[in-house]
């Protein structure tokens, strides 16, 4: 299944999409019973089940076109972020000294949560190096704590595409990468989290981002350092992961700070994130 | 105003603290319009100016023998904290050159928040350096973005204590510091937030932390590199703060993995932290 998170006449919402259309959450349910939020429904597992056994007979009765994408998960629990996972964006941020040999992750704002379509701002007031990384998501669906690397995908709810858009000036600057990583809006998700029945193997995945249409960074998940199970295993050691937590896991090389000269965004810049089986996530920043 | 939130009878609730007695909030409203939680009431401004008009006449109904703590701010928004902020516990934890010219911020999971009395736990299957770290946490009480340093302390809703607690092998291994400071039940916070009407001027507080009743931190709040007003302008710079996030700012120096040799926490270790006018913080490690 594929679901959005929407806005449609002033009203928030989320459904299932087949094909151009949207089957909104409230055809499942009676009113005082309806989820009213993607979150609220991966947390209520019987609810999940209602809909898997009803959705094959059913038609969408909203257009896609007649939508806004509000961001693909909201309220995320926790937007985790797994940094320096991709060996060659490892080397053109630095050296081979760099890579790591144990799992970095910090935080994204969830304030900072921006949907399909929305715009980035350019921050230029508190930044000149604003950067995008394209990655794939992982959307946590069940409350784990300690789970073994076998384990770890029963954890999974879904997939989805984020660009941890990163401030490069203030990641230099503050160390703690928190600050550079949580500029509003600096988190676009999105368009769709798509379940995990659909994508067996997330390691045949391939990420690539495109800025103004020039295709920027390609990527393969089979290239990530600590693969999914492993970062879920690694993370939830000791730490409780809760359904909606976010874990983007990591950027392969290409992005505006490896090249030489640097290309950092500007003002009208298109930022193109593609991951077949999943979507396109398309931002403009301003 | 003292703030607490507290468990009685398998109920969560919040109140305000009168002496030895907790007015509880229902006493305020009617039922349809009473605030569920205290970040819930300080985002609405016009309900907490009722309660500030009507508390003088009133008394508590409930004892606070009677009450189990609950962390003091549930569910904050966001829990921030400022690392490397007292000059001497940079120096115990490294050199001069680790001095920070800029705010150093990371975050520590929502889920890691623990009430006062609550349990510590070692986690001995991922550590063998747990640590405690005493400081100062600010209540943000209004949504703000870009604000100057003069209009900083407009946004503070009240101070509580906040025991930092760090895994310190984990801090070294995984670079960003979201793992180390992250684990279940390693963000003890309370007993109270105390309204900034009672603190007029924050940097003449105290902080002592006792391990077993030996006193190991002993800083002032006009020791921080980065003072409150600082901090919160730097960090609503492009990035919004909203009401119930908190800020822990820093720790002092007398860490147990400043000491030589380093004495990190045991099972059966009683922490005690203390701000005068705020009240005390005490968790046991099990």
């Amino acid at each position: 299944m594929k679901w959005i998170s929407f806005k449609k006449g002033g009203r928030d919402s989320f459904g299932i999409v087949k094909g151009d259309e949207i089957i909104d959450i409230s055809a499942f349910f009676m009113e005082s019973e309806c989820p009213k939020t993607l979150v609220d429904l991966i947390s209520q597992p019987e609810k999940l089940e209602h809909i898997i056994n009803q959705q094959e007979a059913m038609q969408g009765a909203i257009s896609c076109k007649d939508i806004q994408f509000c961001p693909a998960i909201v309220p995320a629990n926790n937007v985790l972020a797994v940094g320096k996972n991709y060996r060659k964006h490892v080397l053109e941020m630095g050296s081979a000294k760099d890579i790591p040999e144990a799992i970095m992750i910090f935080t994204k704002s969830k304030n900072a949560l921006l949907g399909h379509r929305g715009t980035i701002p350019l921050h230029a007031e508190v930044t000149d190096e604003l950067d995008y990384e394209g990655e794939l998501a992982v959307v946590i669906g069940k409350q784990v704590v300690d789970v073994s690397m076998d384990e770890a995908m029963d954890a999974v709810f879904g997939y989805t595409i984020l660009n941890d858009v990163t401030a490069r000036d203030l990641q230099v600057k503050h160390k703690q990468f928190y600050i550079a990583k949580s500029l509003d809006g600096s988190c676009p998700i999105g368009p769709y989290v798509v379940t995990k029945d659909e994508i067996p193997d997330p390691s045949k995945l391939r990420i690539k981002t495109l800025v103004n249409g020039e295709l920027r960074q390609d990527g393969t998940l089979d290239q990530l350092i600590f693969p999914i199970a492993t970062i879920i295993s690694e993370l939830s050691k000791g730490h409780t992961l809760m359904p909606g937590d976010v874990i983007a896991t990591g950027t392969p090389d290409g992005v505006g700070k490896g090249m030489k000269p640097p290309r950092f965004l500007n003002a009208g810049d298109t930022v193109t994130i593609t991951i077949e089986g999943i979507g396109t996530l398309e931002n403009q920043v301003m």
